[in-house]
């Protein structure tokens, strides 16, 4: 049995997420297609408008075969850590092949950035951190240390490419039995605030919903109908589509009772952004207010997305430094029909790392972290379902 | 100018407490009435039913002249921290007497305990640490072990007259320039639930006002004017008189994103009582309900509240028992009237620790520790208003 990777978020899975699944199949030959998604935290640094429980099942609903959790440690980091995980995770998983979308569908071009790179890698991670330490933020800082070493025949201003390229190093380093491949993007570009179609980025459907509350017109012409299901059906039972204002008061509560000697602990706290953040909070009356008020040059409106996720979790820089160096040290399922069973069946038994479908089959501090993050994502829910859903996170995957 | 000091929480403000300021004011033939009154959070572990400033005002209004703040770190602990905290505040703030509640009303009793207890210190000691080993609870064990070296004459049983006794040992032990006065209660006991007539317990009228989530007329009856303005106007703005299930959501939060070995570093979470708490949290939807399940017979109701609110401002072991340990160091004014100015012109050339009128004013570790249970209490009003009440804690003390 042929199969295909994907690195996704769903969030939610859209008219554009099923054509990539649909060309990604086609590409690879596969007959099973994996995604590894993130779970209830994203790599943007939000929470996911819903659960990853109702994600995978839409994303089943809609043509892949079985869904791998990102670990919350791996899924709210820089695009590099990100893909270290992601495409760590997929390999354990036994995937032939990997396919990601790009501005124009053609995989030579990485290649080629990853021979560039790999012969000036020293010159590349001096260039780095001369442009961080000249004040800009990590991924302009990248930017202009790729185009430094002449990678400029694919525009890494652009998302997608950013992390398309991060794939690529990683199987090309690590992963060479995985065959890369990528298809270009239709539709809108990934941060796309507008819509128009049927293929919509994710931001401008979830702007559209959390805009107006509740399914619109514009919304419903570009998801698929699993979607709208698992939309409708969370947002009946909890009363909820997540976005970050729902934990402004948390995020609050946190920065104030935790001293800044601690907070400075925490994963993305540097050099001194424990204070910024500790004057912000007492006058800020919103999310968007804090970010505004504690963002520079340096430090972008996605990177301290990102470390207000980690504040939320209690992620510290000691736990991140050294679980992130280990690498992902399980597979997890969230999801699978009969042919991700079929698959896992035949997988399981050369993986050199746990299968887990339940959680609680082992005891590992890359899953107590997940714990955590589920803890928070969930304390915006009322008492009754927020008990109900943490539970789920003890459950079997889903099964379609 | 004679001073009488009195040792209150005012949850909310009452026409017992009127009395009780009346009486005492004749009894000790004082010209200042000086309050020494716990913040946001109660001795018993609960949160006030509106903050510190609205019953400092309806305190000054209703017949005291200085309302001082017993700080969080002393507030929200058993009885013998409570009084070390309270009777060092008000001997720090030079009253001539202290003025107190009992059953009878008689001070001998007290005195005569309190020489029974210095001649027996070691037997007592030894009888109460073998009580707690039995598995009582500490004032359990504690009334037993007074029992044991034959102080019958006060009923060690009634609240009002532990912590009677409480003041009674402070006083004679450490501040004996300070002269004891006790009054008799009329009405209503400390913890009745029910309420009849003008004089009712805080208790009861708090019940009658949480459960009807509106002033009543049963309640109006038992509060002074200055109470019901308050109230009504706390509620009007914030939207909330407080109470535990308020705070529920943010425990739970607390106690599933706080690793176990971190949550034993909280005051009070002792032999084990970590996991005990991790264990019911996860399926209780309500503080009740987390709290019936965590409780033992070692592990009252009364101590568990009070380490939950620990756990929410985070306050540590180590922070604890170093500072409880140190004493209070200062003398801070909640509110004052003309009286109540005039006395601190005179006395604060004769303090010798710092007296503050805003805490900004000086740089301490328990001022710190305020300043979370500020942000931890008023992490139950909406965004606006928390930012408006916190800053309060900023600003200067109630005048009159």
């Amino acid at each position: 049995m042929k199969s295909c990777g994907v690195i996704v978020e769903y969030n939610p899975f859209h008219n554009g997420h099923a054509y990539h699944i649909e060309q990604s199949r086609e590409t690879a030959q596969a007959d099973c297609m994996v995604a590894v998604m993130s779970g209830n935290f994203l790599q943007r640094g939000e929470p996911a408008i819903i659960d990853k429980w109702q994600r995978t099942r839409a994303a089943l609903q809609s043509g892949v075969d079985l869904v791998l959790e990102l670990p919350y440690l791996f899924a709210v980091q820089h695009s590099d850590y990100f893909s270290r995980g992601a495409v760590q995770t997929l390999s354990n998983a036994g995937v032939d092949a990997i396919c990601f979308g790009s501005e124009n569908g053609a995989i030579t071009p990485f290649i080629k950035a990853h021979e560039t790179l790999t012969a000036h890698g020293e010159v590349f991670n001096n260039n780095l951190r001369k442009h961080l330490d000249e004040g800009l933020s990590y991924p302009e800082a990248a930017r202009f240390a790729y185009e430094d070493i002449g990678i400029a025949s694919i525009d890494l201003g652009q998302p997608n490419n950013i992390l398309g390229y991060s794939y690529i190093k990683q199987i090309l380093d690590h992963h060479r039995h995985v065959t890369p491949f990528t298809i270009e993007r239709t539709g809108s570009q990934y941060h796309d605030q507008h819509m128009d179609g049927s293929i919509a980025s994710a931001t401008s459907i979830r702007k559209e919903l959390l805009a107006h509350g509740e399914m619109t017109e514009k919304a419903l012409d570009a998801i698929p109908l699993p979607t709208l299901d698992g939309l409708n059906e969370y947002y009946q039972k909890n009363k909820v589509w997540h976005h970050w204002e729902h934990y402004f008061s948390l995020l609050q509560y946190k920065i104030l009772t935790t001293p800044a000697e601690q907070l400075q602990l925490i994963h993305g706290v540097d050099e001194g952004l424990e204070h910024r953040f500790k004057n912000a909070i007492k006058k800020a009356t919103s999310f968007h207010q804090l970010i505004e008020n504690v963002k520079t040059k340096r430090y972008t409106w996605t990177r301290l997305q990102r470390t207000c996720v980690h504040i939320l979790t209690g992620l510290t820089k000691e736990e991140a430094r050294h679980w992130l160096h280990e690498g992902t040290a399980y597979v997890r399922v969230l999801g699978m029909n009969k042919t991700g069973q079929s698959y896992l069946n035949v997988q399981k038994k050369r993986m050199n790392v746990p299968l887990l479908t339940q959680p609680q089959q082992w005891s590992h501090p890359v899953l107590d972290m997940e714990e955590r993050s589920v803890a928070a994502y969930y304390s915006a829910l009322p008492a009754q379902q927020r008990v109900e859903c943490m539970s789920k996170e003890y459950g079997s995957p889903v099964r379609i």
